[in-house]
């Protein structure tokens, strides 16, 4: 086999570790896989790490010890983050996104890969010291913001559903208030998370909190603890939702009058200041 | 500034290409990002291309001219996608995961990121020379794995709903017949597709075919074309699908007997011989 370049050992080691997020792998595996020293690919690493910082591209984090490897985080420094929540609010604000009822369309928002994948990246920098095991999201919309936030993670995504379905097996189904104020059904099947894990909320939008506080009740049903909650976007009104703790990426307020307008706006708490 | 090393420009640039596939970066971008010539740079996307396929990470396109650039497609090659399905199907075969009804659990796969993630690679690899310009699914268990092969091609994501909402804006609704013989309703945004586009549909399972007859016929409706057909998992029976020119990953067979018996197989098409 041909000399493999530092160059082309960065380039492979930076596409694998950036490609699977939050999961180990032994400095062996790329030992084998380039013929190379464990010295040099340690020196591999760590210009990795610095590189890494630099561009504002992640972490590579080393762990030392048998079970020891390196590892690839998606964590975004606040100040990019911000700025992009920022050209994402602008996008949304005006007039053309306002639906009858004083709703705003952003479906396309939610399903747009690039979006979607830096949007689950700043969650999962927000949250990822709250360790969770699972990320848990209600059907439909959501679904992809929650996985982009289980993959920066590295972790499952669980997608509860409104009734349970005959090829998921035998499952918990709890009762909960919806926005519109209906009683509806939240079912999780049996099989889908274990006692005593953790776990992370995502989902695109809090209204009144009724469907989030059904997400944190069916976690009970299970023994799990729920270590963080996310949202897309979050209504200004009504200002007291039915749970707490929770974090959105941006406000929504309609203003009312002939032509309804959107004011977007990014969360507070994504202010570095 | 620090002169920036051809091993760092090159991680640099891995990193951010294979981070958002089949989008278009000019070397400008990467010429003012390292105060690099563009000479230099375009060095250094030849060792990267020569790298990637080396090492199976996929493809370093260049496009030259005024709109050219460079972009990268997580193709997978043959052999290896075989062989990671063939994985997949030894985990899933068996009397473990089989339901009542014999139904196959396997929704913990269709939402665990790096498996979700291949999937929908080895998916975008088989159809991408059909140049879609969305992917297609119809909720909810396939959502994560169409939104994967939607990221591998660098297109958005589409979704199909049951009902339609309020917040999707005006919508077009079609019945279509469902897999257990009812009369369902599949409803579309207006605003979520544009005439003449290409649809690429994805979803997680494939009985008889009516709920992807469905969504053939939704595009129908919009005046979009499909340009392929992919699922995760289809029954050996009924042999006659309502639909041809599908593609699936695995095919499902459930032996009868006191304890059924899952056998799930790679579909012909992936073998490379």
């Amino acid at each position: 086999m041909e000399k493999i370049r530092r160059n082309e050992r960065m380039s492979v080691m930076m596409k694998i570790l950036a490609g699977e997020p939050g999961k180990m792998s032994t400095l062996n595996r790329f030992c084998e896989m380039f013929g190379a020293a464990k010295s040099t690919v340690s020196e591999d690493v760590d210009a990795l790490r610095k590189v890494a910082r630099e561009f504002d591209l992640g972490e590579i984090e080393t762990v030392t010890g048998a079970a020891g490897g390196v590892l690839y985080r998606p964590v975004r420094n606040r100040e990019s983050s911000l700025k992009y929540i920022q050209g994402l609010c602008r996008e949304l604000s005006g007039t053309e996104r306002v639906l009858p009822g004083n709703y705003l369309y952003y479906s396309d928002i939610l399903s747009t890969p690039d979006i979607v994948n830096r949007m689950g990246e700043i969650l999962a920098t927000e949250f990822r010291d709250a360790n969770p095991d699972f990320v848990l999201t209600m059907e439909t919309k959501g679904i992809p913001v929650a996985f982009a936030a289980a993959n920066a993670l590295g972790t499952p995504l669980v997608i509860a559903r409104h009734s349970s379905k005959v090829y998921e097996g035998s499952a918990v189904n709890i009762n909960y208030v919806s926005g519109s104020g209906n009683m509806e059904t939240m079912s999780l099947s049996r099989r889908a998370v274990r006692e005593n894990q953790r776990a992370l909320i995502v989902d695109d939008f809090l209204r009144g909190g009724g469907t989030a506080r059904g997400m944190v009740e069916l976690m009970r049903e299970f023994n799990v603890s729920v270590a963080g909650m996310g949202f897309v976007m979050s209504t200004l009104t009504p200002e007291k939702k039915r749970i707490s703790g929770e974090k959105s990426l941006m406000t929504l307020e309609v203003r009312e009058g002939e032509i309804p307008e959107a004011i977007v706006r990014p969360s507070a708490w994504l202010n570095p200041a």
